[in-house]
């Protein structure tokens, strides 16, 4: 099933798919060209958004959850896609840990993790689950609603190896984000393969910086194919001395705003779109859709109420907010039934291995679809995004699932540049990563 | 669609299939493991035979036809798995050439390239047709019956390079086994990769050399999973001076069939079967289910009357035979709806991306389904081999293709080594091959 685009707006997005379809050959050797100077990250997933003028990535998140809600008919090629990021990383690996993120009370996330533990046994690794939460003292099996179950196992530290009882893994899968920082027994583990790496968590990681290394894989892409980059590419500024609770920071962050809209409204004309600029007002190391404003004025944020600087001011494990990213607000335009659409598109290694429709039926267009508490209804794509049909339209299904899958592929380059370049000096990676907060 | 199996035979097959099962982890690291050591062909099919107390693969075919008869479900697999081939061996190309077979008159041949350039295309190849046919002497357009078409063009050789007018490709994939040995055209081409290597061509290729590899691979196999090798391993022997047309060679050739035999009847014994034994006589260089001779007896190697010993004297191409294979013969005990049923594997760099069965209504379980002219009913999996699940029984249909897929890539991994041990010294790998005939 596949979204209808509201009419209006669907010209322009159609020419964009005309161009990748009639450049795929050159842009899957681009792309290969590319995954030759950088290593792919392990997996990853990326929230597009689509607004018939253009299709951008919002959000690129490095410890992706949301695999239950992937097609089961797309799991081969998840399970291939894992033996190559296996092959690649950790040829050698037969017993992986994976820790998952600590909430043992939400189904989909548990879910989530379950499947992705079966996906990385059909590649035939013996995987067990460690938790990192203090009340996991023994091995805990959690019945899921969906009928499987899961099996939680407190870590056990053994010199600088991490492990289970009777489980000495040769790798280390993190599907936990560490907002909340390193924890003490994930430091120092310099003799097992830590995946993603550690800089790669939230504590360390910085939207801005990943925006940074998108604007210049999107420039590169586009050039070599020909397109504007604004079309793939979201305009940001950001603000690195903020405090919403003491009120200082406004005059940047207003400023910011107000350059960036200035932006959007030039292209919007070149373009002929008659839509209202927004941006979006983002923790700039925060996730789970916390911490994050739709702002269609300057003037929105100056003076912001108790209740607006409460919501901006604190993330995800109680994290202060002290830089923001102020974004290009992409509308999306696509719908299913009658909610508002967002595709999330799923990879492993440089495969894109599936993905969902985040479906919300109470939220507008120029609105953030990941809010905390926000009952997403989950539709996952029928089409695999590798398979583009030339002899049929721009928008059919294939197409539009290729386009989505080319775009998302820019997103995981950009966070390969982004990893290589924040990475630290050895001796630090090793385990020396302070804790951010 | 899963083919029944004989229900008196299913239990030691049950066993097999559990065994791997259980061990599905520990077989995936011995593939991981193998692959780190030898190198993948780029594609491959195998022809098993399942008995229900012996899985095993009977031809393992470097040049494969019948893309066109897979699911197309599994496209995607293919495309990642053949994005991985092109990674692995010519990452740089942007431009391939296909040389098929010469068969513009057979329909699902014709399928099977346009299929298979289909795929590759869609890996981001710009991939083009060149023909051996001394006839295609100008872009030739082909209706195919499916509704596909497929351009022919004739191949034009300037200096060490092959291409087509105005086509300078970096990398050429061999669908033609080279029957009739290295065509001038393709000789001393030392600046393009040339997929797989000439050695690999049915020219210099013997089944005899490969069944010994796969009986050493087999064996390491089957030492590491602990199973007798013989469950997956058909018993061979060779005589390499026979010339059916002026009788020579016969003392041999039955003396090598009385031996098998009597090894295999002491196999059935100690795994109690009861049906009858067999072996199956094939030419060493041959293909197509040319030149094969189902036999049950010794006596019935001497004295061939002149009907036998033309078709066992020429293969493909008019070439002759003068050395053969003699093959442990595998009953095939499945069966779809009346027919009898060969599963046939595909694969891509060393993933599984597919199969299909050989459903022949008309011959026994003992004989050979892949015979000239023969009508086969392709039925396509509707699993991908990758996929166990531990929770159904051995013999459900994930499980099953599972141990497909398993044996099917240790006939892969066999024909790896065989191309590493039959490579010629670089100078003569670079054009020197010797025309077989």
């Amino acid at each position: 099933m596949v979204p209808h685009l509201t009419t209006a707006l669907t010209g322009p997005l159609l020419e964009l798919e005309r161009q990748f379809l009639d450049n795929a050959c050159d842009i899957e050797k681009w792309f290969r060209t590319q995954w030759q100077d950088h290593m792919p990250p392990f997996y990853g997933s990326t929230d597009l958004r689509n607004s018939g003028f253009k299709l951008a990535p919002v959000d690129l998140n490095l410890f992706p959850g949301g695999f239950n809600n992937l097609n089961d008919v797309f799991m081969p090629l998840c399970v291939q896609a894992a033996q190559a990021a296996i092959e690649r990383i950790c040829p050698d690996a037969s017993k992986l840990l994976l820790i998952p993120e600590n909430h043992t009370r939400n189904q989909f996330y548990l879910q989530n993790v379950a499947k992705l533990a079966s996906i990385l046994r059909l590649t035939g690794l013996d995987v067990r689950i460690g938790s990192l939460l203090p009340e996991i003292a023994a091995p805990t099996v959690l019945e899921l609603a969906n009928g499987a179950t899961l099996t939680l196992e407190p870590l056990r530290r053994s010199g600088s190896r991490i492990g289970l009882d009777d489980f000495d893994p040769c790798a280390v899968l993190l599907n936990n984000d560490l907002s909340a920082g390193i924890p003490q027994v994930l430091k120092g583990l310099d003799e097992q393969w830590l995946i993603p790496p550690l800089h790669a968590g939230w504590h360390k990681r910085r939207k801005s910086k990943h925006a940074e290394c998108y604007d210049r894989v999107a420039r590169e892409f586009a050039a070599a194919i020909g397109i504007d980059p604004w079309r793939i590419n979201p305009e940001f500024g950001v603000c690195g001395q903020i405090n919403f609770q003491e009120r200082t920071g406004e005059e940047c962050l207003a400023a910011q705003v107000d350059s960036l809209l200035t932006r959007i409204r030039a292209k919007y004309k070149e373009y002929g779109v008659t839509d209202e600029p927004f941006v979006v007002v983002k923790a700039d190391a925060g996730t789970y859709g916390m911490g994050v404003m739709t702002v269609k004025d300057a003037s929105e944020v100056v003076g912001l109420n108790r209740r607006q600087r409460n919501k901006m001011a604190v993330v995800k494990e109680g994290l202060q907010v002290h830089e923001v990213i102020i974004q290009e607000g992409v509308h999306t335009f696509e719908t299913v039934e009658d909610g508002v659409a967002e595709p999330v598109v799923y990879m492993m290694d440089h495969y894109v291995v599936g993905g969902f429709y985040r479906v919300h039926t109470e939220r507008g267009r120029d609105e953030n679809l990941n809010a905390p508490g926000m009952h997403f209804k989950p539709l996952a794509f029928d089409t695999s995004g590798t398979m583009p049909d030339a002899a049929q339209g721009p928008d059919a299904p294939p197409n539009r699932f290729y386009a989505y899958g080319v775009v998302a592929r820019l997103a995981l380059l950009a966070a390969s540049v982004e990893i290589e370049e924040t990475a630290p000096a050895e001796e630090e990676d090793a385990g020396g990563d302070a804790l951010a907060a």
